[in-house]
């Protein structure tokens, strides 16, 4: 039996709405029955140091945690693992090196769901994320000119994913309406949410100034492409 | 670490539900951050043959898939499980002879969450829960009378489950509804949903005619109750 990995718990509720998502597209895409769903086996490993800290340098380093989760997966003879967490992309390539089973990439995913012909793209996420660059790299690959918040608009993307983690989805929104205000000022054509938490706090906003990707959900149509074409829905 | 392992697929909305009801219990009881979750391993094993078909003598045994599940987590060294899963409950007495770790029983949480002074309770389940007495056994014990559904009133019980399975919430809410309606009639003054599908059906009807009891949001108060009070939520 086929079965995928989920690196998760960073944090608890993002990783919710990734495994949701995946079971909802899975449904979306014919599954009428329990044994016509992918099997899943979702560590989710809460107390791996803040991702963010550690890429600003003010935090315990979270490498030592994350490969041990890898571990734990592919002991359990996972043949693919997906990481819903975007800031822990930092760590990808020694994540990979490590892994005997693929890992996919979630701003790899991301970037790969925005409009054709648009040219300029605001990210949304966690000071770490931005600091390392991690969606520039990638949109700057596909000629996307990245537009980074500027100081107060970051306060508000850190207050919008600090009220997620808090379970305060009204104050996320309201947080997250403000940000995106001034990257449409800006010209951004498309926003990429590049921290698991904001797509929660997007749900609320009924008509957002422009495009937004969800790295959650695009992570999730990715891994259950990738098993739906190989089969693993099915017993094997 | 402690970890908490989670036998799950069956079906996996409903493992969903009661993944996403640990993390928000959790937030209730106080964690403010990832760090402060608790660690659980999900084995979303959809694969695993239909319970209720099995206890009605027409589909093949799942016993076997679920011992591997349990032996799964094991490997694993979790501390604690749970199965968000009325049906499989059937064979608890299998599994808790085979598990290292210890294994909640959810008809046992549910029925503990019944209403003081209750006298007739409703029991919402498969056919196959129904068959096996897995409700009526424990609500006898605790001298509260168990009503048992009619052949049509299954009908719409079915038809609920079926409809939760393939998505479709709103279908699933007019099922359930017209089952409610005739329970009230017999005198119900509570119903136990010994389904996991049936309350993702529940919370789309704002005033049901009894109380009802949520056999997995009763399992996952007992399970957060476990975990928070010998500090797994804490790092050790």
């Amino acid at each position: 039996m086929a079965l995928i990995g989920i690196l998760g718990g960073m944090g608890p509720l993002a990783t919710v709405d990734f495994f949701e998502r995946v079971i909802q597209l899975t449904s979306a895409a014919g599954a009428t029955c329990d044994q016509e769903h992918l099997p899943l086996l979702v560590a989710n490993l809460p107390h791996i140091p803040d991702r963010s800290k550690a890429m600003l340098k003010s935090g315990a380093d979270p490498l030592p945690a994350l490969l041990a989760g890898i571990d734990m997966l592919n002991r359990n003879e996972v043949d693919l693992i997906a990481i819903p967490c975007n800031s822990a992309h930092y760590w990808y390539d020694a994540m990979r090196a490590r892994s005997r089973a693929p890992i996919l990439h979630i701003a790899e995913a991301c970037v790969a769901a925005i409009a054709r012909g648009t040219r300029r793209a605001a990210v949304l996420a966690t000071g770490g994320t931005l600091a390392a660059g991690l969606y520039q790299k990638i949109l700057e690959r596909h000629d996307i000119e990245p537009l980074v918040p500027s100081g107060p608009t970051q306060q508000h993307i850190d207050a919008c994913i600090d009220a997620v983690k808090a379970g305060d989805l009204d104050a996320s929104a309201a947080e997250l309406a403000a940000a995106l205000a001034e990257f449409a000022a800006r010209g951004a054509e498309a926003a990429v949410m590049g921290c698991t938490e904001i797509p929660l706090a997007a749900r609320r906003i009924a008509t957002p100034p422009m495009m937004l990707i969800d790295s959650t959900l695009e992570l999730a149509r990715v891994t259950v492409s990738y098993g739906m074409t190989r089969g693993w829905n099915m017993r094997s």
